[in-house]
């Protein structure tokens, strides 16, 4: 077992990476600090991992709450779901909630703990890539809104995360691959040694190999965790973790949170962000070239999904956290492993870099 | 013009009471760090006050929104409204919600602010004498939930507070009333002197002698102020300013929400706390016989409504935030002024104190 800490003060906690982490009751145990427990899951990770973990815990004669499976129901209706459960079976302040799934029920759980009666302990038990090295550490909890993704949600860091890779083996392999763009991300904002261990190590992570897979999450959770304690409520630093989020984000919100991954318009977002990282940044091009490669290794797609008109997509980029006084900013590459958040955009620019993701473009 | 300090470290903020300060760009316009201003108000507030608190705020061009007026509009889907509204008018995390109104406006506008985009600035602007002395001033946000009294929400204090004594002009009698119960909760868990000083002056209040009634708001204020500085979180001291309100919430849930006004649910469950603290915690029985002249004088209910069981009544005072571990956690007075958090409740003695303040217990 691997451990990082998430040094924030009195809100600090332990990331534990490690193969079949669910089945000790060590591991997750000691972080909970209350005489009642819900485990909130979903309708697939239910039958897989739920008997799992209520045996594990079961001291805590522990409780559940399956939600159906899917992004389109990370809303406040499905949250206000799990407060009425914990109504219901007259769960006070004093509970755990635990989250075990992937990021939608991360989030959504994770938010429910935030705001039941004003705040209640959470742990976080991922079992996707995407949520173990990105979603479940750092304390980002939040629902959607029609009108944009995570536009409803509090920052409330968890009680510790328990990510068992040996879940990862019942994962789509669509969403292995979506989970490797956030693996990805880290190299380019963080670590261009570890970007050039990931091209080297990519076949191998794709088949799940043991340890190059915990030493991926590792790496990715120690890189998030250390932007995490400088900037805990994103101010600043923070925001390079959103690289290629902002088109990322658009691309999910056009097609209603429906046919792609997060991570699959992720992988289209960085492409953008380091193509404009060129233009305006000074990026070697052969950063985007490297990167473009690296995600078709990870089955990740290189251009937005047919269907979204260039300007659609723009006007929605403008429905983006990083916005301030109305004007859009982007987190961009200077050089391989050292990323910036600017408003310095320019728009022309913009609109190439767009344009040469779109299909149809004539680029490849 | 008098102001109080909520201490905090860096989420210190200014309480201002005042005559008049609705017109005071000086007091509202210092406290906003943000480009752009959505002012929450209802549909009762909005005729008397919203054109003057958007002509204080003309440099912002500030934007309204009109929310239903009524405890039972404090809901997740009327916060959601509020979420929709910034979210159509694009407005970034860099913005700033006004709440005017009183206590439900406060509640939802400041938790939208908690929530929106994981946390944005406001400012609470209450018009009635319970916002003006309670729940403006904490941070404690809130909506309700059909099972319960603010059971989603969050701690996130305002950027400031301006509470405009002249508004309490317009206020219905017995919305003054029932601010008054809070007024008076701060004498008997805090300070017996201003207890004695409202016995004194209660008529003046009730009358709206201008500086009787800033001096009882400064007061209260402070006395708020003061336990928030201590325990920001509610872990322990700040469960005191709860007095009564156990009880008070389970008669305004057995109502529905509906027919009683908080504070007056309050006076009920602050009797009933008295008169129990005679019981089991020693305190002087004049006590709970000077509180019931005093409620009486400002106007208050002393008895619960009609039509709520003994055993209904204690059944919903276990959905209490206070509870833990199952057990029912009691605020109590051990002398006037003096309160305290307690679990040893006696069973059999909070019946009989419950049945005093029944109707038909033939107590009168």
């Amino acid at each position: 077992m691997r451990e990082i800490t998430v040094n924030l003060g009195d809100r600090s906690y332990p990331i534990r990476v490690g193969h079949g982490l669910l089945d000790s009751t060590q591991a997750l145990a000691g972080l909970i600090a209350a005489p009642r427990v819900l485990v909130v899951t979903n309708s697939v990770v239910a039958p897989l991992y739920l008997p799992r973990v209520m045996q594990v815990l079961q001291s805590w004669a522990p409780e559940s709450h399956i939600m159906p499976d899917g992004e389109q129901y990370k809303t406040l209706e499905v949250m206000n779901g799990i407060i009425t459960r914990l109504l219901e079976r007259g769960f006070g302040r004093d509970s755990c909630l635990i989250a075990l799934g992937g990021g939608v029920v991360g989030d959504i759980t994770g938010f429910a703990a935030a705001t039941y009666q004003r705040g209640i302990q959470y742990v976080q038990v991922p079992t996707t890539l995407l949520a173990q090295v990105d979603s479940s550490v750092g304390g980002k909890t939040a629902v959607n809104h029609p009108l944009g993704k995570n536009m409803i949600g509090a920052f409330h860091q968890p009680a510790g995360v328990i990510a068992d890779t040996s879940t990862l083996a019942t994962l789509p392999r669509r969403e292995l691959s979506a989970g490797m763009a956030e693996v990805i991300k880290y190299g380019l904002i963080a670590d261009a040694e570890f970007f050039a261990w990931l091209e080297r190590e990519m076949d191998a992570l794709m088949k799940l190999a043991p340890e190059a897979l915990e030493y991926a999450i590792e790496t990715s959770c120690r890189i998030k965790a250390r932007v995490v304690e400088i900037d805990e409520r994103e101010s600043g630093l923070r925001a390079i973790l959103n690289l290629g989020h902002t088109v990322g984000h658009a691309i999910e919100t056009a097609l209603d949170y429906g046919e792609w991954l997060h991570g699959e318009a992720v992988a289209v977002g960085m492409l953008m962000a380091a193509d404009l990282s060129c233009r305006g940044q000074g990026l070697d091009p052969e950063v985007p070239a490297r990167l473009r490669a690296l995600l078709q290794r990870a089955g990740l797609p290189v251009e937005a999904p047919s269907g979204i008109g260039q300007d659609r997509l723009r006007q929605l980029m403008n429905v983006d956290k990083k916005t301030r006084s109305g004007r859009l900013r982007l987190v961009l590459l200077r050089r391989l492993g050292e990323a910036i958040v600017t408003d310095d955009v320019d728009e022309h620019r913009l609109h190439e870099s767009m344009g040469r993701f779109l299909p149809g473009s004539g680029r490849n």
